[in-house]
Protein backbone atom coordinates (compact mmCIF):
# COMPACT_ATOMS: atom_id res chain seq x y z
CA UNK A 1 0.00 0.00 0.00
CA UNK A 2 1.07 3.50 -0.89
CA UNK A 3 0.25 6.67 1.17
CA UNK A 4 0.88 10.00 0.01
CA UNK A 5 0.76 12.56 3.58
CA UNK A 6 0.35 16.32 3.15
CA UNK A 7 -1.10 18.92 5.37
CA UNK A 8 -1.18 22.70 5.74
CA UNK A 9 0.88 23.47 8.54
CA UNK A 10 4.19 22.68 6.76
CA UNK A 11 6.65 19.97 6.44
CA UNK A 12 7.80 20.39 9.57
CA UNK A 13 4.76 20.03 11.81
CA UNK A 14 4.60 17.46 14.70
CA UNK A 15 1.04 16.15 12.56
CA UNK A 16 2.60 15.09 9.54
CA UNK A 17 5.50 12.94 12.09
CA UNK A 18 3.72 11.51 14.11
CA UNK A 19 1.43 10.27 10.56
CA UNK A 20 4.73 8.88 9.17
CA UNK A 21 5.34 7.22 12.45
CA UNK A 22 2.05 5.10 12.53
CA UNK A 23 1.77 4.20 8.99
CA UNK A 24 5.04 3.35 7.89
CA UNK A 25 4.36 0.49 9.53
CA UNK A 26 1.50 -0.26 7.19
CA UNK A 27 2.29 1.30 3.80
CA UNK A 28 5.14 2.64 1.63
CA UNK A 29 4.93 6.35 2.46
CA UNK A 30 5.77 9.52 0.54
CA UNK A 31 5.81 13.42 2.26
CA UNK A 32 5.48 16.07 -0.17
CA UNK A 33 4.25 19.20 1.75
CA UNK A 34 4.07 22.84 2.18
CA UNK A 35 7.52 24.62 3.19
CA UNK A 36 5.61 26.28 5.39
CA UNK A 37 2.10 27.09 7.31
CA UNK A 38 -0.22 27.14 4.77
CA UNK A 39 -3.47 27.50 6.70
CA UNK A 40 -6.58 28.62 5.30
CA UNK A 41 -5.30 28.69 2.17
CA UNK A 42 -8.51 26.89 0.93
CA UNK A 43 -8.15 24.97 -2.51
CA UNK A 44 -6.02 27.50 -3.54
CA UNK A 45 -3.62 26.79 -6.28
CA UNK A 46 -0.36 28.49 -7.93
CA UNK A 47 -0.57 29.08 -11.34
CA UNK A 48 0.65 32.76 -11.91
CA UNK A 49 4.04 32.07 -10.72
CA UNK A 50 6.53 28.76 -10.55
CA UNK A 51 6.54 26.58 -7.77
CA UNK A 52 10.05 25.44 -6.36
CA UNK A 53 9.88 21.96 -5.02
CA UNK A 54 13.37 20.28 -3.26
CA UNK A 55 14.24 17.31 -1.27
CA UNK A 56 14.03 18.30 2.68
CA UNK A 57 15.32 15.11 4.87
CA UNK A 58 13.05 15.65 8.40
CA UNK A 59 15.53 14.88 11.05
CA UNK A 60 13.39 11.63 13.17
CA UNK A 61 13.14 9.49 12.11
CA UNK A 62 14.96 10.68 8.87
CA UNK A 63 12.31 10.70 6.03
CA UNK A 64 13.51 12.18 3.10
CA UNK A 65 10.77 14.21 1.72
CA UNK A 66 9.53 16.89 -0.64
CA UNK A 67 9.29 20.04 0.46
CA UNK A 68 6.77 22.32 -1.90
CA UNK A 69 6.81 26.03 -2.28
CA UNK A 70 3.04 26.05 -2.24
CA UNK A 71 -0.38 25.34 -1.39
CA UNK A 72 -1.66 22.07 0.39
CA UNK A 73 -3.55 21.21 -3.15
CA UNK A 74 -0.27 22.48 -5.40
CA UNK A 75 1.61 19.31 -3.00
CA UNK A 76 -1.58 16.78 -3.99
CA UNK A 77 -1.58 17.99 -7.81
CA UNK A 78 2.43 18.05 -8.28
CA UNK A 79 3.04 14.54 -6.24
CA UNK A 80 0.52 12.43 -7.87
CA UNK A 81 1.13 14.42 -11.18
CA UNK A 82 5.12 14.99 -11.49
CA UNK A 83 6.98 14.04 -8.32
CA UNK A 84 5.87 10.46 -7.67
CA UNK A 85 6.56 7.25 -9.45
CA UNK A 86 3.64 5.97 -8.40
CA UNK A 87 0.37 6.48 -7.97
CA UNK A 88 -0.55 6.50 -4.14
CA UNK A 89 -3.82 4.46 -3.14
CA UNK A 90 -4.53 6.74 -0.01
CA UNK A 91 -3.76 10.19 1.02
CA UNK A 92 -3.72 11.72 4.26
CA UNK A 93 -3.69 15.47 5.07
CA UNK A 94 -2.85 16.14 8.39
CA UNK A 95 -3.17 16.20 11.11
CA UNK A 96 -3.65 19.42 11.48
CA UNK A 97 -2.82 21.47 15.00
CA UNK A 98 -6.75 22.88 15.41
CA UNK A 99 -10.31 21.51 14.54
CA UNK A 100 -11.49 21.50 10.90
CA UNK A 101 -15.53 21.70 11.72
CA UNK A 102 -18.73 22.63 9.91
CA UNK A 103 -18.48 25.56 7.37
CA UNK A 104 -14.92 26.47 8.01
CA UNK A 105 -14.02 23.36 6.29
CA UNK A 106 -14.32 25.77 3.20
CA UNK A 107 -11.30 27.62 4.44
CA UNK A 108 -8.97 24.71 5.18
CA UNK A 109 -6.19 24.04 3.47
CA UNK A 110 -5.95 20.65 5.18
CA UNK A 111 -9.90 19.31 3.85
CA UNK A 112 -8.99 20.78 0.17
CA UNK A 113 -6.34 19.01 0.13
CA UNK A 114 -8.35 15.82 0.41
CA UNK A 115 -10.54 16.71 -1.79
CA UNK A 116 -7.98 17.47 -4.76
CA UNK A 117 -6.65 13.63 -3.61
CA UNK A 118 -10.31 12.59 -4.19
CA UNK A 119 -10.80 14.13 -7.53
CA UNK A 120 -8.08 12.43 -8.99
CA UNK A 121 -9.68 9.20 -7.88
CA UNK A 122 -7.76 8.40 -4.84
CA UNK A 123 -9.17 7.32 -1.19
CA UNK A 124 -8.21 10.67 0.85
CA UNK A 125 -8.67 11.90 4.57
CA UNK A 126 -8.43 14.43 6.19
CA UNK A 127 -7.50 14.51 9.84
CA UNK A 128 -7.41 17.50 12.40
CA UNK A 129 -6.83 17.74 16.63
CA UNK A 130 -9.21 19.94 18.03
CA UNK A 131 -6.89 21.52 20.20
CA UNK A 132 -4.56 24.64 19.62
CA UNK A 133 -2.25 23.51 22.23
CA UNK A 134 -2.10 19.88 22.81
CA UNK A 135 1.04 18.47 20.84
CA UNK A 136 0.39 14.94 21.34
CA UNK A 137 -0.33 13.92 17.85
CA UNK A 138 -0.17 10.19 18.18
CA UNK A 139 -3.24 8.97 20.06
CA UNK A 140 -4.89 10.70 16.29
CA UNK A 141 -2.21 9.01 14.27
CA UNK A 142 -3.28 5.49 15.76
CA UNK A 143 -6.40 6.26 14.94
CA UNK A 144 -5.95 7.07 11.33
CA UNK A 145 -3.77 3.94 11.11
CA UNK A 146 -7.39 1.69 12.08
CA UNK A 147 -9.31 4.13 9.83
CA UNK A 148 -6.92 3.23 7.22
CA UNK A 149 -7.15 -0.92 8.02
CA UNK A 150 -11.23 -0.74 8.03
CA UNK A 151 -11.00 1.47 4.50
CA UNK A 152 -8.71 -1.03 2.71
CA UNK A 153 -11.68 -3.71 1.92
CA UNK A 154 -14.50 -1.06 1.71
CA UNK A 155 -13.69 1.70 -0.87
CA UNK A 156 -15.68 5.28 -0.42
CA UNK A 157 -17.90 5.90 -3.11
CA UNK A 158 -16.36 7.99 -5.80
CA UNK A 159 -15.96 11.51 -5.23
CA UNK A 160 -16.21 11.64 -1.49
CA UNK A 161 -13.37 11.52 1.47
CA UNK A 162 -13.47 11.20 5.11
CA UNK A 163 -13.04 14.41 7.48
CA UNK A 164 -11.68 13.63 10.80
CA UNK A 165 -11.88 15.45 13.60
CA UNK A 166 -10.12 14.22 17.00
CA UNK A 167 -10.87 15.44 20.70
CA UNK A 168 -7.64 15.37 22.62
CA UNK A 169 -8.55 13.21 25.37
CA UNK A 170 -6.32 9.92 23.78
CA UNK A 171 -7.11 6.52 24.09
CA UNK A 172 -9.64 5.01 26.26
CA UNK A 173 -11.01 8.23 26.79
CA UNK A 174 -13.10 8.53 23.64
CA UNK A 175 -16.69 9.17 23.46
CA UNK A 176 -16.64 6.53 21.21
CA UNK A 177 -16.95 7.70 16.65
CA UNK A 178 -19.53 9.55 15.47
CA UNK A 179 -20.67 9.80 11.76
CA UNK A 180 -21.54 13.21 11.65
CA UNK A 181 -22.50 16.17 9.12
CA UNK A 182 -20.75 19.33 8.65
CA UNK A 183 -21.96 21.80 11.23
CA UNK A 184 -22.72 25.31 10.96
CA UNK A 185 -19.66 27.78 12.69
CA UNK A 186 -19.82 31.65 13.08
CA UNK A 187 -17.63 33.98 14.05
CA UNK A 188 -18.16 37.23 16.00
CA UNK A 189 -15.94 40.69 15.75
CA UNK A 190 -13.77 39.08 12.99
CA UNK A 191 -11.76 42.04 11.96
CA UNK A 192 -9.37 44.52 14.48
CA UNK A 193 -8.51 47.41 12.74
CA UNK A 194 -5.30 49.10 14.08
CA UNK A 195 -2.87 51.84 12.91
CA UNK A 196 0.59 51.52 11.86
CA UNK A 197 3.71 53.83 13.47
CA UNK A 198 3.28 55.79 9.81
CA UNK A 199 -0.64 56.79 10.57
CA UNK A 200 -1.96 54.07 7.78
CA UNK A 201 -4.73 51.58 9.05
CA UNK A 202 -4.60 47.72 9.19
CA UNK A 203 -6.96 44.91 9.63
CA UNK A 204 -6.73 41.69 11.75
CA UNK A 205 -9.08 38.92 10.81
CA UNK A 206 -9.93 36.62 14.56
CA UNK A 207 -13.01 36.90 16.10
CA UNK A 208 -14.32 34.20 18.65
CA UNK A 209 -16.79 31.34 17.60
CA UNK A 210 -20.23 31.74 18.22
CA UNK A 211 -22.31 29.26 19.59
CA UNK A 212 -25.17 28.43 16.75
CA UNK A 213 -27.97 25.62 16.84
CA UNK A 214 -26.35 22.91 15.58
CA UNK A 215 -27.72 19.47 15.17
CA UNK A 216 -26.93 16.46 17.64
CA UNK A 217 -25.69 14.73 14.57
CA UNK A 218 -23.17 17.45 13.61
CA UNK A 219 -19.31 17.06 13.86
CA UNK A 220 -19.14 20.34 15.75
CA UNK A 221 -21.74 18.95 18.75
CA UNK A 222 -19.75 15.52 18.52
CA UNK A 223 -16.42 16.72 18.98
CA UNK A 224 -18.00 18.79 21.71
CA UNK A 225 -18.66 15.26 23.46
CA UNK A 226 -15.72 13.85 23.34
CA UNK A 227 -16.17 11.61 20.25
CA UNK A 228 -14.04 11.35 16.97
CA UNK A 229 -15.83 12.82 14.33
CA UNK A 230 -16.12 11.38 11.14
CA UNK A 231 -17.38 12.88 8.46
CA UNK A 232 -18.03 12.38 5.03
CA UNK A 233 -17.24 15.36 2.40
CA UNK A 234 -18.05 15.68 -1.32
CA UNK A 235 -17.37 18.48 -3.79
CA UNK A 236 -20.42 18.66 -6.11
CA UNK A 237 -21.76 22.23 -5.74
CA UNK A 238 -24.35 21.80 -7.98
CA UNK A 239 -28.05 22.97 -6.20
CA UNK A 240 -29.89 20.29 -7.86
CA UNK A 241 -33.05 20.94 -5.96
CA UNK A 242 -33.54 24.42 -7.46
CA UNK A 243 -32.74 23.23 -10.90
CA UNK A 244 -36.44 23.25 -11.42
CA UNK A 245 -37.52 26.69 -10.05
CA UNK A 246 -34.93 28.48 -11.51
CA UNK A 247 -36.37 26.95 -14.47
CA UNK A 248 -39.73 28.70 -14.29
CA UNK A 249 -38.15 32.19 -13.65
CA UNK A 250 -37.93 32.19 -17.73
CA UNK A 251 -34.49 34.09 -17.83
CA UNK A 252 -34.30 35.83 -20.70
CA UNK A 253 -30.68 37.13 -22.50
CA UNK B 1 -30.49 48.67 -3.61
CA UNK B 2 -27.26 48.33 -2.54
CA UNK B 3 -24.95 46.19 -4.13
CA UNK B 4 -21.09 44.87 -3.40
CA UNK B 5 -18.56 44.51 -6.39
CA UNK B 6 -15.81 42.57 -5.89
CA UNK B 7 -13.58 40.50 -7.91
CA UNK B 8 -10.16 38.05 -8.43
CA UNK B 9 -8.65 39.88 -11.35
CA UNK B 10 -7.87 43.23 -9.31
CA UNK B 11 -9.87 46.45 -8.16
CA UNK B 12 -8.47 47.60 -11.51
CA UNK B 13 -9.95 44.91 -13.64
CA UNK B 14 -11.98 46.05 -16.68
CA UNK B 15 -14.80 43.14 -15.99
CA UNK B 16 -15.42 45.11 -12.70
CA UNK B 17 -15.74 48.70 -14.38
CA UNK B 18 -18.18 46.74 -16.82
CA UNK B 19 -20.42 45.59 -13.62
CA UNK B 20 -20.05 49.11 -12.10
CA UNK B 21 -20.87 51.27 -15.80
CA UNK B 22 -24.15 49.00 -15.91
CA UNK B 23 -25.30 48.53 -11.71
CA UNK B 24 -25.25 51.91 -10.69
CA UNK B 25 -28.09 52.52 -12.54
CA UNK B 26 -30.36 50.43 -10.32
CA UNK B 27 -28.63 50.57 -7.44
CA UNK B 28 -26.09 52.11 -4.85
CA UNK B 29 -22.65 50.47 -5.66
CA UNK B 30 -19.54 49.58 -3.44
CA UNK B 31 -16.27 48.14 -5.02
CA UNK B 32 -14.30 46.26 -2.48
CA UNK B 33 -11.84 44.20 -4.09
CA UNK B 34 -8.03 43.18 -3.75
CA UNK B 35 -4.95 45.32 -5.01
CA UNK B 36 -4.05 42.78 -7.75
CA UNK B 37 -4.85 39.63 -9.35
CA UNK B 38 -5.34 36.74 -7.07
CA UNK B 39 -7.12 34.03 -9.49
CA UNK B 40 -7.33 30.57 -7.81
CA UNK B 41 -7.07 32.13 -4.95
CA UNK B 42 -10.23 29.40 -3.93
CA UNK B 43 -12.10 30.54 -0.76
CA UNK B 44 -8.68 31.21 1.24
CA UNK B 45 -8.53 33.39 3.15
CA UNK B 46 -5.64 36.03 5.08
CA UNK B 47 -5.09 34.98 8.89
CA UNK B 48 -1.70 35.24 9.73
CA UNK B 49 -0.65 38.70 8.44
CA UNK B 50 -2.81 42.17 8.62
CA UNK B 51 -4.92 43.25 5.83
CA UNK B 52 -4.18 46.67 4.21
CA UNK B 53 -7.40 48.45 2.80
CA UNK B 54 -7.35 52.15 1.35
CA UNK B 55 -9.22 53.99 -1.13
CA UNK B 56 -8.52 53.97 -4.29
CA UNK B 57 -10.32 55.91 -7.06
CA UNK B 58 -11.00 54.30 -9.84
CA UNK B 59 -10.44 56.46 -13.08
CA UNK B 60 -13.32 55.93 -15.22
CA UNK B 61 -15.93 57.32 -13.85
CA UNK B 62 -14.37 58.29 -10.55
CA UNK B 63 -15.77 55.25 -8.19
CA UNK B 64 -14.38 55.90 -5.03
CA UNK B 65 -13.32 51.83 -3.70
CA UNK B 66 -11.98 49.85 -1.15
CA UNK B 67 -8.71 48.31 -2.10
CA UNK B 68 -7.82 45.32 0.06
CA UNK B 69 -4.52 43.70 0.19
CA UNK B 70 -6.16 40.03 0.40
CA UNK B 71 -7.97 37.47 -0.98
CA UNK B 72 -11.37 37.68 -3.01
CA UNK B 73 -12.99 36.30 0.11
CA UNK B 74 -11.39 38.93 2.31
CA UNK B 75 -13.10 41.48 0.82
CA UNK B 76 -16.44 39.95 1.31
CA UNK B 77 -15.90 39.39 4.64
CA UNK B 78 -14.17 42.93 5.35
CA UNK B 79 -16.49 44.48 3.54
CA UNK B 80 -19.47 43.08 5.22
CA UNK B 81 -17.79 42.77 8.70
CA UNK B 82 -15.84 46.06 8.90
CA UNK B 83 -16.01 48.81 5.39
CA UNK B 84 -19.51 49.43 4.89
CA UNK B 85 -21.64 51.30 6.83
CA UNK B 86 -24.84 49.21 5.69
CA UNK B 87 -25.14 45.30 4.05
CA UNK B 88 -25.44 45.09 0.82
CA UNK B 89 -29.01 43.40 -0.55
CA UNK B 90 -26.34 41.60 -3.72
CA UNK B 91 -22.85 40.69 -3.76
CA UNK B 92 -21.62 40.33 -7.29
CA UNK B 93 -17.97 38.69 -7.92
CA UNK B 94 -16.36 39.28 -11.47
CA UNK B 95 -16.68 40.20 -14.17
CA UNK B 96 -14.34 37.37 -14.00
CA UNK B 97 -11.62 37.23 -17.17
CA UNK B 98 -11.98 33.42 -18.47
CA UNK B 99 -14.99 31.11 -17.76
CA UNK B 100 -15.43 29.49 -14.28
CA UNK B 101 -16.82 26.18 -15.32
CA UNK B 102 -17.22 22.53 -13.92
CA UNK B 103 -15.07 21.19 -10.83
CA UNK B 104 -12.83 24.24 -11.47
CA UNK B 105 -15.30 26.52 -9.64
CA UNK B 106 -13.66 24.67 -6.13
CA UNK B 107 -9.95 26.60 -6.93
CA UNK B 108 -11.86 29.66 -8.29
CA UNK B 109 -11.52 33.29 -6.32
CA UNK B 110 -14.59 34.45 -7.98
CA UNK B 111 -16.92 32.27 -7.27
CA UNK B 112 -15.27 31.89 -3.61
CA UNK B 113 -16.29 35.47 -3.03
CA UNK B 114 -19.71 35.05 -3.62
CA UNK B 115 -20.11 31.33 -1.41
CA UNK B 116 -18.81 33.84 1.20
CA UNK B 117 -21.92 36.33 0.59
CA UNK B 118 -24.20 33.35 0.64
CA UNK B 119 -22.56 32.55 3.63
CA UNK B 120 -23.66 35.99 5.49
CA UNK B 121 -27.12 35.31 4.11
CA UNK B 122 -27.02 37.50 1.23
CA UNK B 123 -27.75 37.13 -2.15
CA UNK B 124 -24.98 36.51 -4.44
CA UNK B 125 -23.94 35.92 -8.29
CA UNK B 126 -20.60 34.92 -9.68
CA UNK B 127 -19.93 35.93 -13.46
CA UNK B 128 -17.34 35.16 -15.70
CA UNK B 129 -16.76 35.78 -19.57
CA UNK B 130 -15.85 32.73 -21.43
CA UNK B 131 -12.88 34.16 -23.12
CA UNK B 132 -9.21 34.85 -21.81
CA UNK B 133 -8.69 37.40 -25.17
CA UNK B 134 -11.97 39.41 -25.73
CA UNK B 135 -12.43 42.63 -23.09
CA UNK B 136 -16.05 43.56 -24.10
CA UNK B 137 -17.52 42.84 -20.49
CA UNK B 138 -20.17 44.97 -21.22
CA UNK B 139 -22.51 42.65 -22.68
CA UNK B 140 -21.99 40.18 -19.60
CA UNK B 141 -22.62 43.40 -17.42
CA UNK B 142 -25.90 43.68 -19.02
CA UNK B 143 -27.01 40.43 -18.37
CA UNK B 144 -26.05 40.61 -14.91
CA UNK B 145 -28.13 43.44 -14.62
CA UNK B 146 -31.40 41.86 -15.84
CA UNK B 147 -30.61 39.04 -14.12
CA UNK B 148 -30.71 40.95 -10.27
CA UNK B 149 -33.54 42.85 -11.73
CA UNK B 150 -35.35 39.32 -12.27
CA UNK B 151 -34.29 38.08 -8.86
CA UNK B 152 -35.43 41.40 -6.84
CA UNK B 153 -38.88 39.83 -5.93
CA UNK B 154 -37.88 36.39 -6.07
CA UNK B 155 -35.07 34.97 -3.49
CA UNK B 156 -32.97 32.33 -4.20
CA UNK B 157 -33.59 29.96 -1.51
CA UNK B 158 -30.47 29.97 1.85
CA UNK B 159 -27.03 28.94 1.38
CA UNK B 160 -27.28 29.18 -2.57
CA UNK B 161 -25.61 31.49 -5.39
CA UNK B 162 -25.66 31.87 -9.27
CA UNK B 163 -22.70 30.90 -11.23
CA UNK B 164 -23.37 32.45 -14.17
CA UNK B 165 -20.53 32.18 -17.26
CA UNK B 166 -21.34 33.86 -20.31
CA UNK B 167 -20.05 33.32 -23.97
CA UNK B 168 -18.74 36.26 -26.05
CA UNK B 169 -21.30 36.18 -28.31
CA UNK B 170 -22.49 39.48 -27.57
CA UNK B 171 -26.34 40.34 -27.17
CA UNK B 172 -28.50 39.26 -29.81
CA UNK B 173 -26.33 36.10 -30.67
CA UNK B 174 -26.74 33.82 -27.66
CA UNK B 175 -28.21 30.88 -27.84
CA UNK B 176 -30.41 31.49 -24.83
CA UNK B 177 -30.22 30.94 -20.83
CA UNK B 178 -28.98 27.45 -19.87
CA UNK B 179 -30.10 26.65 -16.32
CA UNK B 180 -27.21 23.99 -15.49
CA UNK B 181 -25.31 21.63 -13.51
CA UNK B 182 -21.55 22.23 -12.64
CA UNK B 183 -19.67 19.72 -15.02
CA UNK B 184 -16.21 17.74 -14.81
CA UNK B 185 -13.50 19.88 -15.90
CA UNK B 186 -9.94 17.85 -16.23
CA UNK B 187 -6.64 18.77 -17.20
CA UNK B 188 -3.68 16.71 -18.88
CA UNK B 189 0.26 17.64 -18.34
CA UNK B 190 -0.29 19.35 -15.87
CA UNK B 191 3.33 20.62 -14.63
CA UNK B 192 6.15 21.50 -16.43
CA UNK B 193 9.44 20.95 -15.33
CA UNK B 194 12.40 23.99 -15.72
CA UNK B 195 15.75 24.34 -14.20
CA UNK B 196 16.95 28.04 -13.39
CA UNK B 197 20.31 29.42 -14.13
CA UNK B 198 21.73 28.11 -10.76
CA UNK B 199 20.66 24.39 -11.54
CA UNK B 200 17.29 24.25 -9.06
CA UNK B 201 14.42 22.82 -10.36
CA UNK B 202 10.89 24.68 -10.24
CA UNK B 203 7.48 24.03 -11.66
CA UNK B 204 4.91 25.77 -13.78
CA UNK B 205 1.21 24.56 -13.09
CA UNK B 206 -0.65 24.25 -16.81
CA UNK B 207 -1.60 21.79 -18.70
CA UNK B 208 -4.52 21.91 -21.09
CA UNK B 209 -8.32 21.13 -20.64
CA UNK B 210 -9.49 17.20 -21.52
CA UNK B 211 -12.28 16.94 -23.04
CA UNK B 212 -14.23 14.72 -20.41
CA UNK B 213 -17.90 13.60 -21.22
CA UNK B 214 -20.21 15.97 -19.76
CA UNK B 215 -23.66 15.66 -19.54
CA UNK B 216 -26.17 18.02 -22.08
CA UNK B 217 -27.22 20.10 -18.89
CA UNK B 218 -23.98 20.88 -18.10
CA UNK B 219 -22.70 24.54 -17.29
CA UNK B 220 -19.78 23.36 -19.48
CA UNK B 221 -22.11 21.96 -22.50
CA UNK B 222 -24.04 24.91 -22.58
CA UNK B 223 -21.43 27.37 -22.72
CA UNK B 224 -20.06 25.60 -25.48
CA UNK B 225 -23.11 25.68 -27.46
CA UNK B 226 -23.12 29.85 -27.24
CA UNK B 227 -25.70 29.61 -24.33
CA UNK B 228 -25.38 31.79 -21.23
CA UNK B 229 -24.88 29.35 -18.21
CA UNK B 230 -26.64 30.23 -14.70
CA UNK B 231 -25.75 27.45 -12.31
CA UNK B 232 -27.39 27.24 -8.85
CA UNK B 233 -24.00 26.92 -6.14
CA UNK B 234 -24.39 25.74 -2.59
CA UNK B 235 -21.66 25.13 -0.25
CA UNK B 236 -22.87 22.13 1.90
CA UNK B 237 -20.03 19.56 1.73
CA UNK B 238 -21.59 16.79 3.52
CA UNK B 239 -21.93 13.76 1.10
CA UNK B 240 -25.64 12.64 3.37
CA UNK B 241 -26.27 9.76 0.96
CA UNK B 242 -23.45 7.40 2.19
CA UNK B 243 -23.71 8.46 6.09
CA UNK B 244 -25.95 5.24 7.01
CA UNK B 245 -23.43 3.34 4.74
CA UNK B 246 -20.32 4.80 7.07
CA UNK B 247 -22.38 3.71 10.15
CA UNK B 248 -22.45 0.16 9.13
CA UNK B 249 -18.86 0.07 8.73
CA UNK B 250 -18.59 0.31 12.47
CA UNK B 251 -15.62 1.75 12.91
CA UNK B 252 -13.76 2.04 16.75
CA UNK B 253 -11.61 4.58 18.21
Amino acid sequence: MRILLTNDDGINAPGIQALWNELSSIANVEVVAPDSERSAASQAITVHHPIRVDRHCLNQPNICAWRVGGTPTDCVKIAIEALLTERPDFVVSGINQGANLGTDVLYSGTVSAAIEAAMHGIQAIAVSLDSWEVCDFNPAARFTKKLIQSMKNRSLPPNTLLNVNVPVAGEGNYNGVAITKLGVRKYDNTFTKRRDPRGRDYYWMGGSVVDSDNDEDSDIVAVSQGKISVTPVHFDLTNYAIMDLLKEWEISC
